[in-house]
């Protein structure tokens, strides 16, 4: 199954974009060289500090909703999912309440959602995960990308 | 108009690379496959906290210097600004105060200069801004990039 | 003299990888049109921060076992050195106690081991090196890159 057809069976609902509290002189997608550069994008809306306000496991779910937001825009920008042959790099930042140190299981929530989708030949890939004090409109975690067309 | 013409035009002053206070292991500017990688850089001689001893439009500024300062590398590497073609990726690091979360803002001095110079066609690009706690020197921003050369 | 022929002439030891204390959804290398994309790692087991329980020179330290962690995650999928024609970029994320701000001081550690095994023409390349307040399982230094191979 493709990456579209895997987003229908399993039933996950991409959300629409949110406005964004700022006006950041970015684009969300920026193709070249047969790539796809991903813009930091976070849960917009939430407000939040992982080990802090936040537990992991809600951390985790920010994370997925990330993913989910990183979705929407590539369907924005390329009208399908299966455009994307496989994931090459990720750098996640999880904004990290003094002493939390578990950043690696928040990001595995943008990563599985991932994996759901395109399999782990073509989800898995490079990955750091980085604590930060301090985050666009406080949201818990930001994710930026970079993923191969075919 | 290309991109020196509108340096010209726009009389806007390319600085000197200041001395770093420091000896870091790098080259300021890296090409390889047709993209050329910017080390990380910032105002070097400036430091300060946005959302603490510096405001949101000091960030703004302290983010345009630091664009001036990569023009001035890529000048300094490849003698025209016009040798790039396109920006592809930029990822800025705000020295953020405890709760300050407007980081895209600050970044937005580092584009809006980079778009003044080579439109928005080719001078917006996949951009991320980040929150962290300290920066080397203790400069208020620090951006790193991708660009793609003719 | 090629990195592997260096690596056994200079009698640089390369660790194993140690089992790591979460399970990240990622892969260690991941080769992707001609470069190689090297997942962060730090040297698990080591908690510290930087300026604060632990000096800049500890901190160089902990930078260059992160190098030799990096270069055993290289020869375990590439099996030599040699595979790496030469180093692209590297970001490098310094877990920092408040006002230290050498962290270019500390990303040496990482950067001067690579050049003594590709020599700076092949070592150096575009780099920069962050403040940050926490990283995973409290480890001092995190580095991802990217390598071009032959």
């Amino acid at each position: 199954m493709s990456p579209d057809e895997r987003l229908r069976e399993l039933g996950i609902e991409v959300p629409e974009i949110p406005a964004m509290p700022f006006k950041p002189a970015l684009v969300g997608v920026h193709i070249h060289g047969g790539l796809a550069y991903l813009s930091g994008i976070g849960p917009v809306g939430v407000r939040g500090v992982i080990g802090g306000d936040m537990s992991v496991e809600e951390g985790y779910r920010a994370a997925r909703q990330t993913g989910l937001l990183l979705l929407g825009r590539i369907l924005d920008r390329l009208g399908t999912l299966d455009a994307v042959e496989r994931w090459v790099k990720v750098l996640c930042f999880v904004r990290s309440a003094p002493g939390f140190d578990d950043q690696p299981a928040v990001a595995n929530g943008f990563s599985e959602l991932i994996v759901e989708l395109w399999g782990e030949e073509h989800g898995l890939c490079a990955r750091s995960a980085i604590g930060v004090s301090e985050l666009p409109a406080g949201i818990p975690v930001e994710v930026e990308a970079t993923v191969a067309l075919r």
